[in-house]
């Protein structure tokens, strides 16, 4: 019999499908699909094809916009928000409107047009861990902008135009509605508890680890017990943090460690199924211009995660029209495959 | 420069890209993609591939599961939920988990099996709206039935498995976290205002009506203002109901010609795009087992209609990761493409 299960988080039923239990061949077929194309604006080479760029680690002698970067971060070329203007809030009947001011930026993970994240480098994975850092830091000294996501779409199906590795940032002036719901959510559970939520999962799941893929000393991936989608996984650290970019650089680099190995994993399992991740961390804590900030004030109880989602079904007018997820595997089977993937000799 | 606009239903922030401005051709190469098979088990003669059927229109002196159908509702083959058993409403932890108790039927809308709904003869859309209404009338009769969703997938990319036509019902034992919303909203709002949220929408929509699709006395298709997708469709009653359910048969038949009309502007318009419809409408009225069911307290403030989302954008890590939306084609633009469709002579 198919189960709901809640999710404590986004206060969320996902509907799991016991019995289908679709293993991971029965999803191999819709892999990475991006057509190959002969120019590509990331390689190295043509880096007069891209905005100029806002950093990048490179050869030491060679100059900004040319050759000789291994990790380059640029303006989006079609921005979703603007950098510049007054956001200029206003009432249209029982409308709202404002300015699309914000920021959208890439970063270009490798020279290699091809190269999966799980497959990199560690220490190149370091480095692109240390941007994700920094950019959020400084992309939060203004104030206006309230909120910063980190994010990657790999493979067509999953959103992404380009094929060469890239990760997107985009900031806007909203707390979104996800993030606002999870600060909501970590706030009531701290308020009746006095502990974080996101802790709580962890203990519990670690006591019966039929879903932890990955324990680290500092980290775990879990495949969540309301999984919305098939081998959906977490990433948390398991100390208390709710700040992404509080993190030092020797628990950034276990972190790495920890990311490229569940994106391996995935890769492997799916057949280099397209994905996307998103990085759930705490608001801007600055101030608002003149006033404080609502849900920054929340942010204390909040525990910063990484989620993973293979876009390996499609979301179709049942999830639409009611917010339900219909899951055609289990975590705990996900759970399985996942970990039964051999590592690389390193 | 985009606009951050806000849907007062779902409270949720959605960014315009205005200057890109995308137009119907830009979208044209995402058409309808299941490939085509020789065997369709919705097809006439093969009803015995499917479950027994649970209502059909027949010709007089043909048989239940047997040829000579003109409208077909069967339990779906592979149910995303079972119709019997108890809930088992459980907490495990910090999780909570239930039975997958609920309903899941397929209305096989015609015996052809490529024609589209904007191409069907006005009185056979009336039937397959009658059997909206009775199938849903029918499966409230269950009490632990709290909410009965009618939706439509056309298309592989919006989730059809299968080419013939088709609309889907699945009935779930709680009320649907976006029907929860928009019954919350229409409550706040008629709190405050005595007036029900979606008729002031409408009052203000037909004032200056750039938005405004299609206007027939009784019906409305507006392009919602806080639009998630390019050439996204709502269809209101312009008087206020909240219930589906209580359409009278001339109301229904309007209806029926108003639904025809804006699935056939959008075919035509963007090339007979994947996307799905789904029914808004108050859940089941009677109590449950025991006791009254908070959602349908609220349902007399709330106004049925029908979105239907074209799906030639692709949902993406930022989607996932906040909860806002890009969309590329303002609403006053598909409005006007829409528009121009010229429809065929009757």
């Amino acid at each position: 019999m198919p189960e709901f299960r809640h999710d404590p988080v986004q206060k969320r039923w996902v509907i799991i499908a016991i019995e289908r239990g679709k293993r991971p061949d029965d999803f191999k077929e819709k892999n990475n699909d991006i057509p190959h194309v002969e120019f590509c604006p990331f390689c190295e080479g043509n880096e007069d094809k891209t905005p100029n760029e806002i950093f990048a680690i490179r050869e030491k002698g060679t100059k900004a916009n040319e050759p000789g970067w291994k990790i380059r971060v640029i303006p989006n070329k079609f921005p979703a928000l603007t950098s510049s203007g007054d956001l200029n809030r206003e009432g249209l009947g029982i409308y709202d409107v404002m300015n699309g001011v914000g920021a959208h930026e890439v970063i270009v993970e490798t020279t290699q047009h091809d190269l999966h994240m799980g497959d990199m480098p560690l220490d190149h994975l370091f480095q692109i861990t240390k941007i994700y850092r920094d950019r959020i830091l400084s992309l939060m000294e203004n104030e206006i902008l309230r909120y910063v996501l980190i994010f990657k779409n790999h493979g067509k199906t999953a959103g992404a135009s380009l094929e060469h590795p890239h990760t997107q940032i985009i900031a806007t002036p909203i707390t979104p509605l996800t993030i606002a719901q999870e600060l909501t959510s970590s706030r009531e559970h701290y308020l009746a508890k006095e502990r974080c939520l996101f802790c709580d999962i962890l203990t519990q799941e670690l006591h019966v680890p039929e879903r932890i893929v990955i324990q680290t000393p500092r980290f775990v991936v879990l495949a969540p017990y309301a999984s919305r989608f098939p081998f959906e996984c977490w990433l948390l650290p398991r100390f208390h943090s709710h700040d992404f970019t509080r993190m030092e650089d020797d628990e950034l680099r276990e972190f790495a460690t920890v990311l490229k190995e569940v994106l391996y994993r995935l890769k492997v399992c799916l057949g280099d199924p397209p994905y996307n991740f998103m990085l759930h961390t705490a608001p801007n804590p600055h101030p608002r211009p003149g006033k404080p900030d609502y849900w920054s004030t929340l942010e204390y109880d909040y525990h910063w995660h990484i989620e993973i989602i293979p876009r390996v079904t499609r979301v179709a007018g049942f999830e639409w029209g009611t917010g339900f997820y219909i899951n055609p595997t289990p975590p705990e089977i996900a759970c399985k495959y996942l970990k039964q993937v051999e590592l690389p000799q390193v």
